[in-house]
This record gives C-alpha cells, sequence and structure tokens, in this order.
C-alpha cells in the first residue's frame, strides 16, 4: 500500500466579512488530497485536507519545501505499524524535515493540510467515520455521537446595523442553533455594546452569546470591555488582546469573572504550554480554542491536550476554532467541549453538510467515511477537481 | 517618483553543513529587487534584500499575497514623507494588509525581504552606505565606522573530527577573526566537550568562544552542558532549549555563571517582550539575537531595540543572527553589539564582500551605497539577472 501523489490547490472563499482587524475577501486555504494506491468501487481511494479557515494557503511551502521531501521518502516509511493505514505523525515529521524549531506560523498550516488529509485517508480505508478512527487511536473512551455547537458570525459588513444582526442570529435559530458568537472591537465600545444588547436579545440570555475581539485590544481597552460587559455574564469573551500577549490574558483573568477564550493564534505545543505557564487561564472555567488545522494537525494537537491536562485543565473546555467538517470530526473523536460553525461564511470549507444533524445546539457527523467532505455539495467539484 | 516593479527569486544556498537539529543542504533564501524609476549613471536604482539566512525562501507568500498587495497600493502611498526616499515602515505594513495577529513565522521573512530591500534603495536615492541611512532615519548618535565581528561556524560535517575543526578556526584566524562560535549538541557532550577544547585551544581563551546548541537541549541537557562548560567561562551558551521555552532559559539563567545569548527565532516584538518578561535576561550579561530579516526587517526590529531598552537592557547587549552585509549594516546603523560572520558557508549571501576591512576582530563596510550586496562577487550575478 502506498501514497501515489500528493495534491494541493488553494481555493479562495467567499465572504465580503471582516473583524476588527481583517478582511477577509481575499482568504484562500490550501485544499490536499493524498492519493493511495488503494481502490473503492473502482476509484482511487484519496485523503482529503484542508488548513483549517482564517488565514492563508500554503501553497508555496507546500510545494517548495514539503512536498519534495514527502517525494524523497520512501514509500513504505509512512505506513502505519500495524499496515492498516499511513501514520501521520510520520508523514508531520518528514514534512518538517531540516526545519528550525520556532517560528511557527505559516509552515503549521501547511503540515496541517497533509496531516489531516492522512486522517482522512485513514478512516477512509477503515471504512468509518474519521471521529471514530481519531477515538480509537488515541484511547478516547467516549461514546458521544453528537456535541454541543455554536454559530460563529455576527462579523461586520459594509453598511451594517443592530438589524441586520439580529435577522442574521434569528436565522441561525431558525437553523437550529441555540447559541452565538459574534465580532466585537471595529465599532466604538457604545455601538459594540448595542450589538452585544441585539444579540442577547435574540439568544434569550447572555450565557448565549460570545463576543470576540479578534486580539484587536491593548490592555486598557480589553479591561474597558471586560467591564461594560460584565452585567450581561456572556458565554465567553475571546481573544481580548494579541494572543501572544500573555500578561494582558493574566490581567484579565485576574479582573474579570467571566470566562475567557483564546488560543486559535497560537500554532505549536510550545506556545499552548506558554498560554497555560503565563496567561492565568482558569482551571474548568476558561476556554481553549487551539486550531488542529492550522497547528501542526490531529498529532500535535494532541500532544497539546495532553499537556493541558497535565497542567490540570479539562479537555471539555476546548472549543476548536475553525467551523468545518474536519474539526467536528476532531472534537468529538478526542471528547472536546463542543465545536463552531460558520453557517453563512468561509464558504465552500465552512460549516457542515446537510447529512449532519443538528438538533437543540448540538450536531452529529452522519456516518461517511472520513470527514465525509464528499458530502458537502459546494466542495464536492473542487475535490473531484483536485484528483482528476 | 516611484516603484515600478517588485522583483524575487529563491536562490539555493551552498555548503554540506548541519547543526544538532538542522541540514542546511537544500536551503534557501529569497531576494527581493525594489525597482524604482530613478535612474543613476544609466541604469534604474534599485534597491535589494533578502530574508537573512537560516531558515527557507518566501517565494510563496510574497507572489501570492504580499506583491498583489503592494501592486494594489497607490504609487505615492510608499513614499516617504518628506519625498526623498520610500516609507519602509509603509511597505511592510501594506505587505502585511489583511494578516490577523501571531503566527510570526515565515511570513515575517517575507515581509522583511521586502522591508530591507527599501532600506537599500533609499541609501541608494542617497548616494550613501546604508548604515548611514539607518542612523539618521532613527537619531542614533554613534560614530563608529566599525563594529566587533566573530566567525560563526563549526558546524558538523560528515566524518568530522577536532582537527578539521581546529584548522577551521586557524583559517578563520588567519583572515583577521579573533573570536568563534561553534555548534554544539550533535554528538555527545563527551565528544562535544573535546570540539569546545579544540576551539578554546586555538582563540586562547574561554571568552573568545561561542557555542551554539540551535535550541535541541532539554531542561536536564542543557544544565549538564552549562555545568560542563562553566570552567572555560565562555564568551556565551547560545540557544540551549527550545526558543520559546522561557522557562528554561529563566531557570539556565540562575543556574549558569555564563552568559546565554538566544532570539534568533523570536521573530516579532510580542515574542521578544515574552523573553524579556519571563526568559530571566540578565541585564548587561546576556545576549540578543533577533535578526531584521528574519523579524519583519528594520521597523520592527527597531520596535524591538526600544521595548528591550524600556526593560533595561543595553542595545550593545544584541548581536543579531546572521553574518551577512545587510546585518553588518544595521548593527552598525543601530550601534548594536557587534555581528557575526559566515566566512565559508551559506553563500553567496553569507560574509562580506573583499572592499569590507577585517582588522583586530572588528569589521567595516565599504563606502558603497546601500548595503553593499553589488561588491559581493559571488552574488553580483544573482543581482543582474534578477533586474534584467
Amino acid at each position: 500500500m502506498r501514497i501515489i501523489d500528493v495534491r494541493e490547490i488553494a481555493i479562495k472563499l467567499n465572504g465580503r466579512i471582516a473583524n476588527s482587524l481583517v478582511n477577509f475577501t481575499k482568504h484562500t486555504v490550501s485544499l490536499v488530497a493524498l492519493i493511495s494506491d488503494q481502490v473503492s468501487e473502482g476509484k482511487p481511494i484519496v485523503g482529503f485536507g484542508f488548513n483549517s479557515i482564517g488565514r492563508f494557503a500554503q501553497s508555496g511551502i507546500l510545494r517548495e519545501r514539503m512536498l519534495p521531501r514527502l517525494a524523497e521518502a520512501a514509500p513504505e516509511e509512512l505506513l502505519s505499524k500495524n499496515g492498516a493505514g499511513f501514520e501521520a505523525e510520520i508523514i508531520a515529521n518528514i514534512a518538517m524535515k531540516d526545519e528550525k524549531p520556532g517560528g511557527h506560523g505559516d509552515r503549521s498550516g501547511a503540515v496541517a493540510a497533509l496531516e489531516l488529509a492522512t486522517w482522512d485517508l485513514n478512516a477512509k480505508l477503515l471504512d468509518e467515520p474519521a471521529y471514530k478512527t481519531i477515538r480509537n487511536s488515541f484511547g478516547v473512551a467516549d461514546l458521544a455521537d453528537s456535541l454541543p455547537v455554536y454559530a460563529a458570525g455576527g462579523y461586520y459588513y459594509p453598511n451594517d446595523s443592530a438589524k441586520r444582526l439580529s435577522d442574521e442570529l434569528l436565522d441561525y435559530q431558525g437553523k437550529g442553533y441555540n447559541s452565538f458568537k459574534i465580532k466585537v472591537g471595529g465599532e466604538a465600545l457604545r455601538e459594540d455594546m448595542l450589538r452585544i444588547e441585539a444579540a442577547v436579545a435574540v439568544a434569550g440570555k447572555g450565557s448565549r452569546v460570545a463576543i470576540d475581539a479578534n486580539g484587536c485590544f491593548d490592555h486598557q481597552k480589553a479591561l474597558e470591555m471586560a467591564v461594560a460587559i460584565d452585567p450581561f455574564e456572556l458565554r465567553w469573551f475571546e481573544e481580548p488582546g494579541d494572543p501572544l500577549d500573555f500578561d494582558l490574558n493574566r490581567d484579565l483573568t485576574e479582573n474579570y469573572n467571566g470566562s475567557i477564550a483564546t488560543g486559535e493564534n497560537l500554532f505549536s505545543l510550545m506556545e499552548a504550554i506558554n498560554l497555560m505557564r503565563f496567561g492565568g487561564m482558569r482551571i474548568d472555567k476558561d476556554v481553549f480554542q487551539m486550531d488542529p488545522g492550522l497547528c501542526y494537525g490531529i498529532t500535535e494537537y494532541h500532544r497539546i491536550l495532553k499537556s493541558l491536562e497535565e497542567f490540570g485543565h479539562r479537555r471539555k473546555q476546548c472549543y476548536p476554532h475553525g467551523g468545518h467538517l474536519i474539526n467536528l470530526h476532531i472534537a468529538l473523536g478526542l471528547g472536546l467541549g463542543g465545536c463552531e460553525a460558520y453557517p453563512e461564511v468561509f464558504q465552500p470549507v465552512g460549516g457542515y453538510s446537510d447529512q449532519c444533524r443538528l438538533e437543540d445546539g448540538k450536531i452529529a457527523p452522519s456516518d461517511a467515511p472520513g470527514f465525509g467532505l464528499e458530502q458537502k455539495e459546494n466542495l464536492y467539484p473542487l475535490l473531484c477537481d483536485l484528483v482528476n
């Protein structure tokens, strides 16, 4: 058994949206295919992965550095010990050959796209949904077949209004979501408070609304926002300041009673450890959002989970950034707290397929083998193009 | 005045060398040219830059994300206020448009190549060496025309020996260098100690030999090495552990009397601040090695310097990683402690031109305008190719 080809395309995500810092109009992700020599119903079995959402495609790093390293490896090197599949950790290690430590930015997404495609391939070889493969692989004793999901949206739009935001959240409610996350920090505090009030009015209570500053606040502005939102008892206050400003995060955890959520812009075990050492994250209260698709894949993400637990945190505190099928399977497979969804944005990779069941704020993947990306109607043609 | 074209090529560096973690056989850098509409002696005035040494070319990130952003900017946006040149900070900011915070890895090198080329261009427009442009730009009151340099080498080679290492350092001595840096951590401690003894024997005293572990040691191994080298009173012990393991660094500064040097794998102001907050770096003793060519260029590097000084450190504690003409001009222009040289490796970008004066362990750049890259004989043909 071997991988006969590795392919990649950068795909453009749609949506004229912005958070407090970034406009996503030109946003891309790398879609990767690992084409095996195994055949099912006359077609090669192919593993697909992508480097999550929110940053950019990594075509350059993949083509210039990582794919040549994989091409040089002996095919049998990539096999798992029991021969039933491919070893994701080995594939990630080969992709990282001769890379220096530190600098966990873009390359962590490039590796992740490859590593995640390996899990999709392995699950398809076993003809089972990826969450089961992940569960068995890491010995996770969890029998759940669904998990909590919230709708992430509430971006800033051109000619935005509280009415538009309310309508957006009502639409999510109609689809079966009962909790939401909206952006803050893109307007003055006063305008953002009107957005928060509108969101809480739709949700029914503050504990169903999280806010996300995307790292835009300095120390003082973060504390001002914390004071302003305190009466709402919101679900969480996400990424108040620079994701690497662990002092700011610690200070906020000492001065705000609600939960703080952060981690989507930490891309390695070492950065996650620094957040735990220095960031003041409170056991059983604050929320970790590291995203496997941006931080070297499931192998490294699982190391992060083990480290979190050594620090006394629980994996139920983890809600990975990136609302899509891959993270749904990972969150379910590893027994995390839940996942997010972007019902309207970041298409064609954001959100879930119609075969996923969404009920009472919980989502269940379908029984499709792998991550089930083929069931996503707007993504399927791109998967076919990449393989044919 | 405007920039009429921005070009990039990935160039392969020669040398079958390795440190404790990384083999540099397939190593590359991005060489960037900013071609202006200004003419001197019938030729366009061109700014050249590259993203230092030690990691990889950034062709993908430049072509896919940054060059299109620059192409979209209005030409007059890029001009400096006094109209005498281009604004490096603005060019860096445009290159970073719609990039999220955190994840300072590869993209920090891509921005740096562009930002540094701007300084080369500005200095050429003023017909002066870049260190003078840098000095004037940041109001640095320093009249030195040379600064301390040490020869960095002592890599691991196939069929290596202490004799080969001694010969290498003797060769550097013959060229005018009187202090050296060698690699450790690639062999067992006992073998590395033989290498250190050989180096100290050539140098005459331990204070002329630094050792570099390239981040390969865990906590225990770093402490073992610190104990073993203590009697030699070496110049510094560089990057003992993971560059982001600030706890390990702090612990070592509390248990080792000699200097610790680190920072070459920190690529942003925020990471440098974390090193100062959490890494135990001792004022006037430990050494900072952040490299402008890997951390967004001179604009961000200068922010780092200002922050170091706010923490009570002195800029003379800074010896940037990356022994080449660009960092020589930066170190001299900003009044840093010194710079490194790779006399034999990382060609054609490593080391200095024949016009640079090396005397008694100090190096002086020539009077060539800009960084004087055109005077580097093995680099010059590549610069011509890029422009023609």
